[in-house]
């Protein structure tokens, strides 16, 4: 039992090394290719939450008649804690994102511990093109090609969201129950997007860690990469200094002879490595998460990790003896992520930078976030964001054509305060600011119940994780604020709803 | 001259027999075959508003990146009054409905004479599959098939809006210009889900008679119809009377030998009546758009009219000699409608009932609005919406299944009030109670700013039309606290964008 585990763990490594050069250069993706895979349940420390998995038939294009066939949408249904139609029992529908419903499920346990506070029905529905929620049959079918993908936008989901939600309500005669949205990271744009499009389906939302303004030029390009880089630097300067200093030793060997190979070594790579830019990837793609999951406690989200893992990645990267080198310094850093767990024999990289998965689709077509590394202030290697080659790119690997001003188009962004200040209601987005995913989401409050709920110690929406004993002080209070407002939300409901019916 | 006017106004009165079954029974037009012509430059009157006419490419499914033909969409610009983007002037954009752009331009005489006033630039966009503005490069072409009809939907034409205006705004520096929307009828329901949908893109919408809660059971099916014999009943009981008793003779009538015959010959019609259902739908068209075009002064909007023109038809039913003929009367009452010049020899009924318009398949897949004809209030004929016949009527038509319940999904209606009281800002609903449409429409204030601006004498966006000299106190008012309501928009808008600028 406990071999097959091992076994299974070592394979979830080799599928880690899944950073893309499209993806990096261009939009780091949320998750990974954890969100797709079902390597949750390994974890022995998941939580159990119970539920039952659920399919619908969806429309495959809302917005047209054309005559598609439907696809099963996977959603997962717990009533154990509901209070029922007739008391109103609210609704918490979490928005799924870019992967397995499961995995979301199992990592947002925010929403199954306060279900029974409200006597909420909770609902997981899976967003389409993903995990089992995928049209024409397959997968593999379902990527096929540009025409199959062309359905996989946000604003499907939404209105997939929407009709789902409708009919359970329609289903469970609790069309008077309000509905209270949740999201993280892509989820938690989506909960957002949802509350403003659909406010007749939701009365709130809390948008977790969710960057809708990481569009165009609503906020600089180098944000992202830099909020990665000042994390390591709060943690020590050398240590940004080395990694800094690493991307030139890795272009400088790799052109030396057998450089490829003496690469590979120092790095343990299972195989020989074809080019340098795939070892930037790993590494970019490390760093990049690191900061993402930069929590204050042992956490088990994309890998096993210790709390304060950039501090565990810096003490061993600044700690090893003098005169070793900076490659070799690096890689006792990297292994604090790649392999804490100390079970990898070796490891593997992506040997198919450029393959489809949902995220990079959506990324090369509507969710198109600009992202530059600046000279100065970080760490990786200067990069600025050329649209013309990107479109070349998403040409070249999907055969599609973005289009970069769609979003602000559809969900706006330019504007947010302005056009919210008196428009829309009942938003929460929170965001910790050593999730770099923050500079590009609403840090300051808007109005009086469209907020921003901001923590200096807190990453990438750490607060729709479940609770943990070692959760410090600040993490309760945003919870219990959250919960606070979640309830001022549905008391409004109430009270709107009597005065209508009095009327 | 004159003699070329004359043949051409006759011709309108051919084309203006175009009530169809499938239309009249389950969805009332709210413009008839009127708006998809281009009759409008007969009317001598017809004030002459100054105006570019250009073309836009739009994508024919913003929602899926599915490899589609473009299409060009018509607007009409003018920028003759506009103050420019320096001075912030707004953009005044009217939402194109279910027909010929140029055609609602000639009737909306309201935007442009508040223009210059408002320094505003004028935009009027063309609804796609209307007029000029067909995909697959001609009507035919567009109306070919359900394939070819599919991407005829509201939501699509709303993204055609926000495209086309956030394409202009940058074309003109204009990005910081506030966008006001107007609409009449459908174009009002676009309004006001534009305002719902895109705030950031327009900052409010002057919704004029547009029955968004025509919809699933939001409001009684009856309602229309109820609303149309009111409009003769409070002319006249009497009048009332006839109508309601004349249905009957004319079904016993058409029963009897020659009695089609008959028919035809006392309603002079130009060709042989086929069935008794043809005539039905001539005079429930006759008296539908009476009630709409019920205006207290002489119109040419549908059709020439006096003022009160309802009044005008029960003078002439209930004035005809004592012993006339039921159905006599009747004629002479609707000559009213289809015949005020005199100058038609005979009428001739649609012989396409079922022919394939855009508004027929409009209503056979999003638009189902339930209409029933109640036996008591109703001087129509009693008949009771049966969604199943209805599916069955829009399969054989169109080949397409009608998605009733989409709308409320996709822009809610069932709980407006208490959605929208903290929900949204900044929409004037504006309805005349005359206006059979008003039934389905929001009648009274939501919010501080999203109000119901209601006049007992007001029929189908009256408010929109051009300026008269005829026109009666209440309509100045009407208008006058639009223009007060639409500047408030503005200077809240230029407050809160200096708010943030000096945040």
């Amino acid at each position: 039992m406990r071999k097959s585990a091992l076994v299974f763990t070592v394979a979830i490594i080799v599928l880690s090394c899944s950073w893309q050069l499209l993806a990096w250069r261009h939009a780091p993706r949320f998750l990974g290719k954890f969100a797709a895979g079902t390597h949750t349940h390994t974890h022995t420390q998941a939580p159990e939450y119970r539920y039952e998995t659920r399919y619908f038939q969806q429309r495959l294009d809302h917005f047209s008649f054309s005559d598609l066939p439907t696809f099963p949408q996977r959603y997962l249904i717990s009533t154990e804690h509901w209070v029922g139609p007739q008391r109103l029992g609210p609704i918490f529908l979490y928005c799924g994102n870019e992967g397995d419903i499961e995995w979301f499920a199992q990592n947002t346990g925010f929403v199954w511990e306060i279900a029974p506070r409200f006597g909420a029905m909770v609902l997981f529905p899976e967003h389409r093109y993903y995990g089992d929620s995928v049209p024409y049959g397959s997968t593999e079918e379902a990527y096929k090609n540009a025409t199959t993908l062309s359905y996989l936008t946000a604003e499907q989901a939404l209105a997939d969201f929407s009709v789902l939600v409708s009919h359970l309500k329609q289903n469970f005669s609790a069309q008077g129950c309000p509905v209270v949205l949740f999201g993280g990271s892509y989820g938690g744009m989506l909960a957002a997007w949802m509350r403003l499009k659909y406010p007749h389906i939701a009365v709130g939302a809390l948008a977790s860690s969710a960057p809708i303004l990481q569009f165009e030029d609503i906020v600089p390009p180098q944000t992202f990469y830099d909020i990665v880089s000042n994390n390591f630097k709060r943690e020590s300067v050398t240590c940004f200094n080395y990694i800094k200093q690493s991307w030139n030793e890795i272009a400088y060997t790799g052109q030396t002879s057998n450089g490829l190979e003496r690469l590979a070594k120092t790095f343990n790579l299972c195989q020989i490595l074809k080019r340098t830019g795939d070892l930037y990837d790993w590494l970019e793609s490390a760093y990049s998460f690191l900061a993402m999951v930069n929590y204050p406690y042992p956490s088990e989200f994309l890998m096993t990790l210790p709390g304060h893992p950039i501090r565990e990645v810096c003490r061993r990267i600044d700690g090893v003896p003098d005169g070793t080198s900076i490659l070799e310094r690096i890689y006792e850093g990297v292994n604090v992520y790649y392999n804490y767990t100390g079970e990898a024999k070796c490891f593997e990289l992506d040997d198919d930078p450029h393959g489809m998965s949902g995220w990079n689709w959506q990324a090369c077509t509507e969710m198109v976030m600009p992202m530059s590394s600046n000279q100065e202030s970080s760490m990786f290697p200067p990069y600025e964001f050329n649209y013309t080659s990107f479109q070349e790119e998403c040409l070249m690997n999907f055969g599609v054509k973005p289009r970069p001003k769609w979003i602000t188009t559809e969900f706006g962004g330019h504007d947010v305060h302005a056009t919210l200040k008196k428009f829309g209601s009942n938003i929460i987005f929170s965001n910790g600011l050593l999730d770099p995913w923050s500079g590009g989401s609403v840090l300051q409050n808007i109005s009086e119940s469209v907020v921003a709920l901001v923590t200096e110690e807190g990453a990438h929406h750490i607060d729709l994780r479940p609770s943990t004993e070692d959760d410090p002080d600040w993490l309760v209070e945003l919870r219990e604020t959250e919960i606070r407002l979640i309830e001022s939300w549905i008391s409004d409901y109430h009270q709107k709803n009597n005065a209508i019916f009095d009327m």
